[in-house]
């Protein structure tokens, strides 16, 4: 980015989109614009500035007074902090084996966090009361580490949603064994967009009691934000929040941009869309299968959010990565992932189609 | 943030500046124009876009062929992930007790990378071979940690300075003891300034192993770098980045600050500037107090960078402080910290210093 | 115990036996003769005793010169250890689901080892290649907690036993993707009476690397011992044993139990004892199965060391309770495990078969 | 340990002493015995044996109705868990910078108990309330690893002791500030007999919170407590036993050995003739250097229980290794520092007395 007449150097294509991850979309232009306006001045640095008191207000009309909000670098920091404020040092957490904590965090809810996890199979990536059973047990027995919270994700990471009664029923299961419920929302917006619902429904009045709050994955620079609904469940995030080193010293611009996200709708509209566009993928491409047009190709998960999750041979995919970018999920089963954002269009889900037709033409 | 008519609700003043720290500052405008350079379009995440890799080589230019750079959140997670990927285990960091990772860092160095501080006493701030003979002993004997890190600030937490030959020394009296050299390089751009040498003549060439390079007390939004010098100093930050929570997902956005701040002279343009404001503040009221203008104040630190350590009334202190934000260092001394930015202005010191004449006015 | 006329109190029965643990069973009469031996005058402590130089040669004798003992107070500390020292800080370890590091030991090899987990299911308890690769992938993938050793378990939580070829195999296939294979040996004793080989046939000449060695189970008072087969996989025992609290200072007393135990045949004549008591047991009950005197009962399990895993009516398992101790395994198949050690006396079989054959008569 | 026509080998020479630790010694014949008295038969392990349940009588008895006690491995065990049982995840310790978990762990209270220690200064080894003010502050303050526990030894690293009203006040500083007071009692035998009071005086009803009694330094096989004087203090220490691998399985026999300490006046006799031996050393001593029939000799801290802390020239203390065995304590100042333990007979004293006449005759 070498300055020549005040030009800044671009580097690469900003016309370029692909369908491998929701973050690998840059930033929603009214963040950015939200960004410039909390610029100049000084502001007292480590969250006692303006823009982080008015956060909470935001948090408060969204998830219900008194929650507390926690804004931090990344959507590991928040899970592992949020549950580690859960947790005693003896503390094990009961999650899906999908779950992202489980296996794309190297290991910091272990390592960092010092809790054990306790995983299930959950083939469509969701916990059951029945599910969470397999692990819900040992309380006061000192040789196993002890399963205190639950921890869902919601949209999963396989795409699929909890509905509001399915995450009402697993908070009553853990509450009534002395569990507390913990939500991973990495993708909280797309879930709430395709429930159609307020997020205080499948959040704090359905007994979750702490969240991740994600905001990168729906088009800020970065940014998510630990969300104590039940301030009984969560103990010294202020402190955990530092010392993991989560805490921005700028913490002003990392509150601005969650506004900026919550404020208006500018959650919904991104949300949706990208739902919309991976809806598009998908219905497009069951046309193509239903009607012959394409054979080889079928579908390993519902679309509930803003995930298609594919099965098709693994030359054809490879070949399509030539032009689309996107991630192996499974290879050994030829189970690929397609994930929309906020900044898909629908030429892009036209143009990815017509190369997969062009690919698996029967 | 309510939006009305596209307008971006504006909370704070951005013409209120104060002397509390360099990161009460917000971002430099051309930071955040090279924030906007590198929006849209899509990017590989967690550090596989073209952002990143062109910083390799602007991180080379500056300190050599062959360093490593690693992005990162901030400084803490850039000190605790360096000083991890230097040690074993059982290692332990010899630092000044007034060191960053001492005193402010709420036990990250201890609690998440797992090693053991040993401090010195070092009035202003800077560590000696001699100094470092306190606790550098007893290898091989387990009972003690293993001194095998050398930790110095540069500039330090009181504002002072190494010199190239001051660094050189602890490089050779650590290196010949097996012992590496890290250096928390939080205001390491003040420090070129300051000096007025390159990066590498204090770092590289001075056999520094590995850096916290520090962007955002520089001007940028958010954003500091582990510098690998000496790639056979230091193992797994790849990893370490990663499980600690340290890698941001749209990690084009930092590796583009960098470059605005290192490609071309930002850095020493607002580096040079916050130095050039300190010392206007310190020989303004050296000034006044040789000229006996003012009484009650002193000083007890040299200002060699961007930090003036002075020592004057409490009351007069508070005072001060209901119109300028600053903080107390040690308030049973009576001693505060004033800080100078990029965006400090000539107006803004001689504010200040009729300010504290009228308050200490003889 | 309160002493009377020079006579220490006995607060219990000193001989009720039962089927619970093998680490019911007190000491072996030969190991605290040992203890007594080796008491009296000064040696220096931490290690540097003759008991503990002596320990070497014993252990070279075993399991192969150039072999590295490290004594340690229990199999948690062994095994966290070990396995430490076998690990950079992103390691993770394959191992099967019912792993005593799984199961048994809250989180100690997580929370304080540092290192993740990956598990599989194996019904018998024992890992294959196959199982392995279901969790050998990923290396250089930063998201993933890098698998680099294999842990296995000899004799198995579940009383299997893996013939020497089977130890080759996942050491051959560990090794083929630059893992390390690590043995939980808390049991080692009953293996290798069950084999009828060496020690060194299914640890270091079929590629173990390093080895958790169990005394306690097999008639120590207290002690287990780090065993480094491959000096060139595991780092820094010497520190870890310390900072992870395993050091006695009075080490020569756990050398001398374990001189006891391998310089001469205690090892064998304790560990084949055992075995033949589960043998006599599961014979015997086979038999009443077989002739139909007994009804309701099954093994879950073959019983191949000290160990019988049965199924059978859990009002019948709780009546049996009342007067022989033991555990259930599986509460919700009716699945308990019965226990024999150094101790149990053919005596004990017989009665315990006898009350079984009672509570279970056709 | 050849076993010849069952007579155990003898490695060592059981009538040699010296004076390096009270942990160079071997266990009391009264320990030993009670060890073979529990022994035999089948006990419930991790605890649930009638032994331990018997040692918490034993300990109301000498420190009052409502202890609890956990028998844990060794000494720093005991520190680590007791202190982790008393602080949150982001807690601090204040101690003298003398103190065995500052110097002598090898950083397991940072590396495993995840804990910052705050040290200070204190030349006799003995906090006071001013000097525990010089690092009680900064509560709230996120950036401050919180002190929320002060720890003192008693008796202290250097030997010297704390008075009943010294505790008192310590504690009541302590509890007026918020913080728990911890006391690491390794050699607390030799501090109750040198104080002539029982152990609650300066203990329990002193204010100590929770209590590391040790056991190894006074003629324990091996074997530590952590005693929770307030139960309010301290949270999870059932499970932390475990988790920090300090949870024997065959715990009767710890729990014997604390009973045969404590039961009757074993603890009280052994630890009286050690400080006695000891103090026959300083006086013998000190008739040298008075009378002038020896000269270089001096001491440096009082001997106040077992320890003589001298200062000595440096090749007369390394020609006096050759017969007895000593540490030095700091090399640079020629001071060693010379143990007395329960086996210290007098006329070790008067032939080391001897030793150094000759070695120092004027």
């Amino acid at each position: 980015m070498r300055k020549t007449k005040g030009v800044t150097e671009i580097l690469h294509d900003p016309n370029s989109r692909g369908f491998a991850s929701d973050n690998y979309a840059g930033v929603h232009p009214e963040v950015l614009e939200a960004i410039g306006a909390a610029n100049g001045g000084h502001q007292v640095s480590y969250g006692a500035d303006v823009y982080t008191a008015r956060l909470q207000d935001v948090f408060a009309r969204h998830f219900g007074e008194g929650v507390q909000v926690f804004p931090v670098f990344n959507g590991t920091g928040a899970n592992v902090i949020g549950l580690q404020s859960m947790l005693p040092r003896w503390g094990a957490v009961i999650a899906a084996s999908t779950a992202h904590i489980n296996v794309d965090e190297n290991g910091a809810p272990e390592r960092v966090g010092g809790m054990k996890l306790l995983t299930v199979d959950a083939p469509d990536g969701k916990l059951t009361p029945e599910l969470i059973d397999r692990e819900a047990w040992g309380w006061g027995d000192e040789h196993r580490a002890q399963p205190l919270v639950v921890s869902i994700t919601q949209s999963t990471e396989l795409g699929t949603l909890y509905t509001v009664d399915e995450v009402r029923a697993i908070a009553d299961h853990a509450h009534a064994h002395g569990m507390k419920l913990h939500m991973d929302g990495a993708r909280l917006s797309n879930a709430a967009a395709a429930l159609g619902v307020p997020f205080r429904d499948f959040t704090t009045d359905a007994g979750v009691d702490v969240l991740s709050f994600g905001g990168t994955k729906n088009g800020l620079l970065f940014g998510e934000a630990v969300v104590v609904l039940n301030p009984a469940a969560s103990d010294g995030l202020i402190f955990l929040r530092k010392l993991n080193m989560q805490l921005a010293s700028k913490l002003r611009f990392v509150s601005a941009q969650l506004i900026a996200l919550l404020d208006g709708d500018l959650w919904l509209r991104s949300a949706a869309h990208a739902n919309a566009m991976a809806r598009r993928l998908r219905t497009s491409l069951e046309e193509l299968v239903t009607s012959g047009a394409v054979t080889g190709l079928s579908f390993s998960q519902p679309t509930q959010s803003n995930a298609v999750f594919a099965v098709l041979p693994t030359d054809a995919a490879n070949r399509l990565r030539e032009t689309f970018h996107f991630y192996d999920w499974d290879a050994s089963k030829g189970e690929v992932r397609w994930m929309a954002s906020f900044d898909t269009t629908e030429a892009d889900i036209d143009a990815f189609v017509a190369g997969i037709r062009s690919e698996l033409a029967a």
